[in-house]
């Protein structure tokens, strides 16, 4: 049935093939490709690592450490061995440039159309490119590059210099995963497939939009390097801003890779820039403490192991964006995210403005009468609220909501954002993926908050583990008179 | 705790007492109203009519003949008795104006808050108005008129200008029980009480609106009455015409019933005039033939018993209307009714414009893409219809629909329209009924109607009962470019 829609000829590089995001999400999407008879017959991976061992081991270590993520009720023995056949592996040394000669061998014979997939830290990034171009192998490749792409502007536009030199624009894939999600992708087709929303979605209509990614979980083992990072580098330079960027982008003039991707740059450059003496007005930076977290007492992040004891790194932001173009300005954008939080839940929430004059009552005038809350995760749904009679006597008004739960309304489940990213990259799809300018104007407009925090002596705002982070955060939305969606339900 | 929406006290006196709309609609409903408390403690029903009888032989009829009409499971006993209490039987000949004075005993030390409900023939409108007049009873007293409120026009002012003498408008509550139904009631409540459907409630946006009340039944033994009247003095005229005044109407500037009457005239005077010679044109006029309804098989109307065997009179008009004013030039206006034909349902649709162009695919360019479907009979809901991605790969688009079932999302139910009107009526609210221009208006635009089909010597288009009426009704949309939405289902 999905023949039409099988990949063409591939050969898949994997780089750091037996690291955490491999195991976790790379191997187990391609899998799911393969199962669900996406992936051509004639398609390869090759799983490169530092490890010396041969294929034979590499399929023994993928049974025992990918098949726990695969989260399916089933796997056909069979079906996996097929899955197997398709790896190589190839141990290799990524930072020795004559290495990758084994690798060129390696590739002989299997098809020219080669995704690199960099599952390594930045700092391979440059020995791998040389490396490839070096084996003459980089020529017509695409090159996969995850996050993080650098610390700040400076160090992203290294990264990108460097693999720059090796591939062109068109042949660099940068994931931003919330960009593969289901939900994302149906924002842009309610937005640009219905005549119905466009009219509505502006300054106009629009009283205020909240989005938020929100983490249950804490640093996880990984206190080390969130302790060098922090929430502003983690989600809100990447994740929170290209959802910004496409909830609030102009009707590209096609769906095609730059046309979309022009918009977004767009509206990245709309960013009314936010002045380091600002920054403590505009943005609220949070740290969680020790608190309640599905039910277990945890520990506060300062006491996670990994993180500086004296530490202010933020493990939570909110902040007030705005956009200077005709559609949206005056409309505030309330982004957020943390970890520790209340719950796990990342949504958009478009909040529209209330009538005119409370011709209906005065509920027709309170916050939130109507609004459309796109869900993300844990599951992906569109809910729109809006007033209606309560049945009987008189014209009393009470929210109700009309829904959409995606995954009740299609037979075909949902594809992970990773498999969808990944049969991007195999098929040559870059409109998911994110362009250089886009990034390192993300890293323009958040710099300043870098810039202010450092140079404040103020430490970050404590939040008890398992709320919805510090009061400032409330502080923030009450200026504007209106508030956060959760403390309302 | 339905105490604080009690009505005050009243005497509600029910004329043609014995007769089938009181048994079917008035009686059955001011129980409903009864057994939710919301009637008045000091509430009287001074049940009228011509046999002679006391009120124990009415109580002893009431048992038989209106309770198979409750459609409850279960009624209380004591309950009934209570609700039987409240009721004196007053026999008396309406013709004859001395007879008042026993009414007028009936009436002594009742409520002075009087309700005439005129459950009678027109022919007796003039007779009770002038005896109550005589009695000195129809001072402050509200009078309530069902259809049919004349057969043109001039009958129309006549029956007015009749009941006008005696009762002044601010009395007179002209019933239309469409606008008794909750679903018309929540259409003005999504229109004025959201900030979110205004902005696209106009010809920018929509596309056309589609109002249909289609019945399963036939004339039901009615013949006699029917051949005289037909679909367009039947349903049009009042019910179809009154929709489309709510769906077309300015906000009013307060939900008052002056206002909201003044705004519902403004459209029906907006309502582009029909030249006789455009009625072949715009105009579908359709009888049924025999055919299969309900599985069983039915006769044609010109045999059903009452009904001349050449009867021309119609019982189906589907027609194109339009409105003159800024918001809704050249937007069509179709509206159908019809007997037998393939389904009961009453539904309005508000067909959106496509998108601009076909970004997403041609899919968005479909008609009926973007819908909102209000749907009044036999359940009440609201549905819209949007475009949504399909999971998986690339980008296709599929219908989906966000739905709002009113029955399920309230836990009380929703009122019966006769419940709510003749509570209306107790209360003194007569926004929900229909004022003198109003009526008057909707009998000028549709007369040229009635002129061109008698002038013609045609024929009304046959159908087959049990299907959605003569082609001709199809072909009226297909002229636009669009279909009545059964068609696509």
């Amino acid at each position: 049935m999905a023949s039409t829609n099988t990949t063409p000829s591939f050969t898949f590089v994997l780089f750091g093939a037996t690291g955490d995001l491999s195991l976790r999400k790379v191997l187990p999407a391609l899998y799911r490709a393969h199962r669900s008879d996406q992936l051509c017959d004639d398609g390869y991976i090759v799983a490169v690592a530092r490890k010396s061992m041969d294929s034979a081991d590499y399929h023994a270590w993928a049974r025992e450490q990918v098949r726990p993520h695969l989260d399916m009720e089933r796997i056909d023995e069979d079906d996996w061995e097929r899955f197997l056949n398709r790896i190589t592996y190839v141990a290799l040394d990524l930072t020795r440039q004559d290495d990758f000669t084994q690798l060129r061998d390696a590739l002989d014979g299997k098809p020219a159309a080669r995704v690199f997939y960099l599952a390594t830290g930045p700092a391979l990034f440059e020995p791998v490119c040389k490396g490839l171009a070096a084996a003459g192998l980089h020529d017509g490749g695409r090159i996969v590059l995850e996050k993080p792409l650098g610390h700040d502007l400076r160090s992203s536009r290294e990264i990108n210099d460097t693999v720059g030199e090796i591939f062109s624009e068109q042949q660099i894939y940068r994931i931003d995963h919330y960009l593969g999600k289901e939900a994302v992708q149906n924002l842009q087709a309610l937005r640009f497939g219905n005549a119905l929303f466009e009219p509505l979605w502006r300054r106009e209509w629009i009283e205020n939009i909240q989005i938020t990614i929100a983490e249950e979980l804490g640093v996880e083992g990984r206190g080390d390097f969130y302790d060098q990072t922090g929430a502003l580098r983690d989600m809100v330079q990447n994740h929170l801003l290209q959802l910004l960027a496409i909830v609030a982008m102009e009707p590209p003039h096609s769906m095609a890779a730059d046309p979309v991707r022009d918009e977004k740059l767009r509206v990245l450059r709309s960013l009314k820039p936010i002045a380091i003496d600002e920054v403590n007005q505009l943005v609220v930076r949070g740290q969680y403490q020790s608190g309640l977290s599905g039910g277990a007492s945890v520990p506060a992040y300062a006491r996670e192991p990994g993180v500086a004891a004296e530490s202010r790194t933020e493990t939570f932001v909110a902040l007030k964006a705005e956009i200077n173009n005709w559609r949206w300005a005056g409309v505030p954008f309330f982004l957020r995210t943390g970890k520790r939080l209340a719950e796990r839940v990342a949504e958009i929430v478009i909040n529209f403005r209330p009538v005119p004059y409370a011709l209906m009552g005065e509920a027709s005038l309170r916050a939130g009468a109507n609004r459309l809350v796109i869900r993300l995760q844990p599951n992906e749904s569109m809910r729109l609220y809006c007033l209606a009679k309560q049945p009987g006597e008189g014209m009393q008004l009470q929210s109700v909501h009309l829904d959409l739960a995606f995954d009740q309304f299609f037979k075909a489940g949902s594809m992970d954002a990773y498999e969808r990213l990944l049969l991007d990259v195999i098929h040559g799809r870059l409109a998911l993926f994110v362009r250089r300018d886009e990034q390192e104007q993300a890293w323009r407009w958040v710099e300043p908050i870098m810039t202010g925090w450092a140079d404040s002596a103020r430490m970050p705002k404590l939040y008890s583990a398992g709320t919805w982070g510090p009061a400032a955060s409330s502080a923030l939305l009450a200026q504007h008179g209106t508030c956060w969606l959760e403390e309302e339900n």
